[in-house]
């Protein structure tokens, strides 16, 4: 029997992962930050994230991987398939990560499927179908104020036009930060047509409490959930804080106080009629001007991440924020802009990726359950281009975006497994 | 009759204000700001602040003043009297401003002084008393967080440990900043003994609308307002905006906002007390950690500035709000510390110079009214020295701290010529 005919059953018995090699490749990528440890801040095309993605070329290319970049920097490390012509499979996950986060989000996807490679190869595997790591540009929506990125131009989600509209805080256009960055390519290339994979599987720690709670190995994802974000600028009156009477005050920050409030309890309302309490609302930004402790505050900005299971449930949120962000301005005599940014629809996995995750469950002894994504990951993007699924690891207390976000080297390992079989199943 | 023997009434007949002058140079001094016009930002010891100064300097020296400065670097420009060993008459104010204020509040005192030595001199006076223009270090609290930083130290309310304690954003003191703008001296000798001055007198814009509504030109101060600034720092539980659930959130943020709410609710409920509605309460700074999209905020840190002009209910505000914070966090499982860094008493004007005002206004057919000064000024301090007073012009629509503050001309003009007539009353 050639090595390449290696049977699941065969794989199962002879997958050896070097959980050390993982957790260490996981501390050093963690050192690419812009804030001491134990937070992580990598912020896309910053120098830790530059650094970090040299760091992640090296691993690729000792993996004897083929790297292409896109025009947005998506990076796509390619071992090269019996069939080279055939669809590849394709998996990853992002390097970036917010402000004063943690070390596991998105780099389990990356680092995991390094991991994975090197077991398959170790057991002599050599696949039908080409396997592809992705590297997606800025998942976070960090930079450019929208999250996903590179993998929602690939999936075709961002026109060229969109990501020009885009700016960060100094006035930056994507396309400008990737050409000082040295990065070629043409953006209208960046798009890929449907078919390009034959399917997208990506692993994740869950970034929520429930593997952990039911000592469960894996979740087996459904469905993600949707996102919609909204920037409000309220604008009022400013003022000298001893001279303004109160009666007399058009405050824009108590008015969005008033508001962010608001979209809390909206959020709690919905979130109570589902008996898994799907329904969420952040204000995470919050901009103060001018911002002096004895002047009344004429201007803030805030955002709003809305999310939900449901998209009808999800855009009902919006909609009821919208009209009571409306109540509050015209009550307290103030204006208020509000601004859709994005809002998502839900992704449906693939049965074939589920399925492939269920069966290299089932086949390693590992436990399982269907879940949905609650948090938005590049996968929801690549639904667009093909079967999409996800594979979920438990992390420790369901805590993410901290510092102290965390998941266990045998988490990590039954992940890195499950992916390595279930990236056997589909490519053959 | 020798000209320093000058009648009121001969002064005031022979009076001449260069009200071109003073303007030209309130636009002068607008132009030293770090941000573009109309707009003025002119922090403590900046580049903008340190050229202003110069340039004031320059204009000091034009009128023989002889100048000195302190170790915190308040300025002294004395126009020595014939009986040099009285105790002078002082005067001044402050020439910083807060971030994207105006051109008006402070300058008005500093610009108006030397117009009124001018009109003096040309007049032919020449004072038995030294008169001497103070310029104050840092009114405004934007750089150290507290306000009144020179006149504090000068009346001796600020110890030179207090002033070793204070740091700005880049963790500085007011020592090292000091010193590395050159500014030589021993801290220890900034504070003045009580009666170092015979009198003081501050010129100011209103920063409140009460006599621009009713037509007067000057108000004559009876008493500042006592103001008490908090800041709050509230710490909740971050993570992930998509992941964690509602009814499982610990959010900083929308703790703060409902904190913030409270302060307000408070002020307005107290200010309803007063038929002349005296208490007010302004949250201007709030600062939120790690300030992502999606990322549920893990703290807050948020400013109350609160002011009455009576010293028990602004105290009684505080407690409230000290209380109402204390239930908040309770209530919603954060930790909310209160550092109260101020909470200074009112003060009360000295009669020896409100009669003198009085008799400057009448004098020079200009209406006047009694009135309190809700913003808190250098005066507030300077009460600790000698007896204070301070002479009120209106402002458009009693705005203040904004780009658009305005006090005409005509009302800088009898501002300026009735501190003059009150300054040879003072002076002798």
């Amino acid at each position: 029997m050639s090595a390449h005919n290696i049977s699941q059953d065969d794989l199962t018995k002879n997958l050896v992962v070097d959980t050390e090699r993982v957790t260490d490749e996981l501390e050093t990528l963690a050192m690419f930050s812009a804030v001491p440890a134990p937070a992580v801040t990598r912020v896309l095309f910053s120098d830790e994230d530059m650094a970090a993605r040299a760091y992640l070329k090296t691993l690729c290319e000792e993996l004897g991987l083929r790297l292409r970049e896109d025009a947005l920097g998506n990076v796509f490390a390619r071992w090269v398939g019996r069939n080279p012509h055939l669809p590849a499979v394709a998996t990853g996950s992002h390097i970036d990560a917010i402000p004063f986060s943690g070390r596991y989000d998105g780099t389990v996807g990356v680092l995991g499927v390094l991991a994975a490679f090197r077991a398959l190869q170790a057991a002599g595997y050599q696949p039908e179908r080409s396997l592809e790591l992705i590297l997606f540009t800025a998942e976070e929506p960090t930079r450019f104020g929208i999250g996903c990125l590179g993998s929602r131009a690939l999936g075709g989600v961002l026109s060229v036009e969109d990501i020009h509209s885009l700016r960060d805080d100094t006035g930056a256009s994507p396309d400008e930060v990737r050409k000082a960055r040295g990065i070629p390519g043409n953006l209208a290339e960046v798009a890929l047509e449907q078919g390009h994979y034959h399917a997208f599987i990506e692993l994740h720690i869950e970034q929520g409490p429930l593997l952990e709670a039911q000592s469960l190995n894996l979740g087996v994802v459904t469905a993600i959930a949707a996102p919609a974000s909204l920037t409000v600028t309220v604008t009022g009156q400013g003022g000298h804080a001893g001279a303004v009477l109160m009666p007399d005050r058009h405050d824009a920050l108590t008015a969005a106080a008033e508001m962010a409030l608001a979209a809390e309890d909206i959020a709690k309302t919905a979130s109570q009629t589902t008996p898994t309490h799907d329904s969420v609302a952040t204000v995470g930004i919050f901009d103060v001007h001018p911002s002096a402790v004895n002047s009344i505050p004429s201007r803030v900005q805030f955002t709003i991440d809305c999310r939900d299971t449901d998209l009808a449930r999800r855009d009902g949120m919006v909609t009821d924020m919208q009209t009571r962000i409306a109540g509050i301005a015209e009550q307290r005599g103030v204006t208020a802009q509000v601004d859709v940014l994005n809002a998502d629809a839900p992704a449906t996995c693939g049965d074939v990726v589920m399925n492939a995750c269920k069966r290299a469950a089932d086949n390693l002894n590992l436990s399982w359950q269907h879940m949905v994504s609650r948090a938005y990951h590049d996968a929801l993007f690549m639904a667009q281009v093909c079967p999409v699924g996800m594979l979920f690891i438990p992390c420790k207390d369901g805590i993410s975006h901290r510092p102290d976000e965390y998941a266990s080297p045998e988490d990590i390992t039954n992940g890195v497994r499950a992916l390595a079989v279930a990236l056997h199943d589909l490519a053959g």
